[in-house]
């Protein structure tokens, strides 16, 4: 109600004394902010969804809160977006907070851990199981505040040249993953590598590595991977949630009006779920056009789920040993992460596994 | 931005002019509107998010735009909504739409079919899926548009007196279940009644029936059913999404500035995601609250999962065959739920059906 009063008053002010039109155009203040993002142009999902938030800002302020997308390198490269914010050089970020798990490891508890929770979960935890506050505590020491701003959901585990049949398959492997995943698959021996998308296909072709992991079949689709390997693995249990996020210069935030705080928030909430949705609806046919190029579809084996899940909670323990942002997360996050399995065991993962076992009737 | 030019030239206006302040004041109408619910306020988790959506509408704008809400009863009875607002009694309600089945069978789409979608997937149908345009042509019908507000989720089987161990346990049991998931269950023989939630404890008591249904952990825990009941069944197969709508009358919707639909849609978003975080976060406690009192959790024999698979795609296929409005519907449903699953079964299912099947690491 506070600015609708200031109005007013200014207008009656302006009746009284007289003063020029502008003065009253000028207020409340026109806010503009530059967002960069972790994204090629080419994806248009995670680009266009914030776009999407962008253009529900500017709806919800009658344009005068004004958010300007930029992608990847068109400001600062795709991985420094968090970097750019905590510099000033934007206002705010859409990116991967996983990104960013060798400057804070906690940073990755946004983003979603390796078997941990799944999109719905982790959406409950951060909203009402307290995630979200411990999460922002870690940005705050950066002078960042971070929003829940979309999930692609569980990835694929990537294309392959080679079947993996045995946990001895992965042992050399050298593939592109980035990440925490990386570090856990370290762990079974394989090489892991950071390299651009861009530069994957000719990687693959040329054999300087043998695998590569990127998004799910929507986006993989586009770097045309499937040609120059065999295999396309899943799950990819290195990301069961990716949940992106809007990372947000806290001093920027703090100079905000409250309905332009509310209308943000809203925008990325309301992405947190477009996001997801808009994936899903993509995702289906992109593989079933992968799968007619003759890519086949294979399921990693359990024993290599089995080493994978060993290696991935060892390594939580490790980091937790080291790093106390880390460690004040992680038991939480275990007792929610047990606690919700506990109650999606129950209901949600029994109907969900007796219809994918039925076919529809026709 | 058509807003603050308005303001802009109804100032210059009033320096000119010198007209009283009050011209300026009330200049963009304040709008009120009614909304109604179905949901006693003891359902903190549904009402709840209503009151959400309420304050998130009024701080988008500065409380310009008010949303009173009202609990069942309290304007009209709970399963009353859909008229209240198709008779201009109220603006809007928030209710499930499947109630109002027996008016148009093609309502239950809106809020999901037995055996259908998931919770994610009707959002993806939903929003990016064509969903939200086959179903908003049947609201119109009755000068009505809907938003998703909401998801309670896979629901709980209900409170039953003694044991289903077989198909023949339903027939001739006498069970609280409405809507279309009784009309089903009516196939297998059981006899549905519809019972208002606060008399289902003496039903039970007294044996007027044998068993009742209502949501999940949370909200049953409040209705005290288990201390007349000894078994708790999973899955409430009827309602693998129950999502929950605001229905709102076309003739009001029309006349809100463009400003005040986007605020209203987008907090109807907002908790489209945030409610369904907000069950998942107090049923896990509430499930193991409901097990401590000695009540047996059980699961729904396959063979009785297989029969009311059956008798549900048998009843939907007589619905369509009778209604132009569902059947309209039904085909690029089941295509949609057809091609979806089929994704789910790749990727999010493996993983789910994976970590759900381990103990987490001390």
């Amino acid at each position: 109600m506070k600015r609708r009063k200031f109005i007013t008053t200014a207008a009656t002010g302006l009746a009284a004394g007289g003063l020029a039109a502008p003065a009253i155009a000028q207020s409340p203040a026109t806010v503009k902010w530059r967002v960069t993002t972790s994204w090629p142009k080419s994806l248009d999902t995670l680009q266009g969804s914030v776009d999407d938030v962008a253009k529900r800002v500017a709806a919800l302020t009658e344009g005068k809160f004004e958010l300007r997308v930029f992608a990847a390198g068109e400001i600062v490269p795709g991985l420094q977006v968090l970097d750019a914010v905590q510099n000033g050089t934007v206002e705010a970020g859409h990116t991967l907070s996983a990104f960013y798990y060798g400057k804070r490891p906690a940073y990755a508890f946004d983003a979603g851990l390796a078997f941990g929770l799944n999109t719905r979960q982790q959406h409950a935890w951060l909203y009402y199981g307290g995630g979200l506050e411990l999460v922002r505590a870690v940005f705050k020491k950066d002078g960042l505040i971070n929003f829940p701003c979309g999930n692609v959901g569980v990835q694929m585990g990537g294309f392959y040249k080679k079947e993996i049949k045995t946990v001895d398959d992965l042992k050399g492997l050298k593939m592109r993953i980035g990440g925490l995943g990386g570090r856990i698959l370290t762990k079974l021996g394989t090489i892991a590598q950071q390299i651009a998308p861009g530069d994957l296909y000719p990687a693959l072709e040329r054999g300087t590595i043998d695998a590569a992991e990127f998004i799910g079949p929507y986006d993989d689709e586009k770097l045309g991977l499937h040609k120059v390997t065999k295999f396309y693995y899943t799950p990819g249990w290195w990301e069961g949630s990716a949940q992106d996020s809007m990372i947000v210069s806290l001093a920027a935030w703090e100079k905000l009006p409250q309905s332009f705080k509310d209308a943000f928030e809203v925008a990325c909430n309301e992405q947190a779920l477009l996001g997801v949705a808009k994936y899903d609806v993509v995702n289906p046919p992109a593989l079933k056009r992968l799968a007619a190029t003759g890519l086949q579809i294979k399921q990693f084996p359990r024993s290599v789920l089995d080493a994978a899940y060993k290696a991935s909670f060892e390594t939580f323990d490790e980091i937790a040993a080291s790093d106390e942002d880390f460690r004040k997360i992680y038991g939480p996050w275990k007792t929610f992460l047990e606690e919700s399995n506990t109650w999606f065991r129950v209901a949600e993962y029994v109907l969900d596994s007796y219809r994918l076992s039925q076919p529809i009737p026709k």
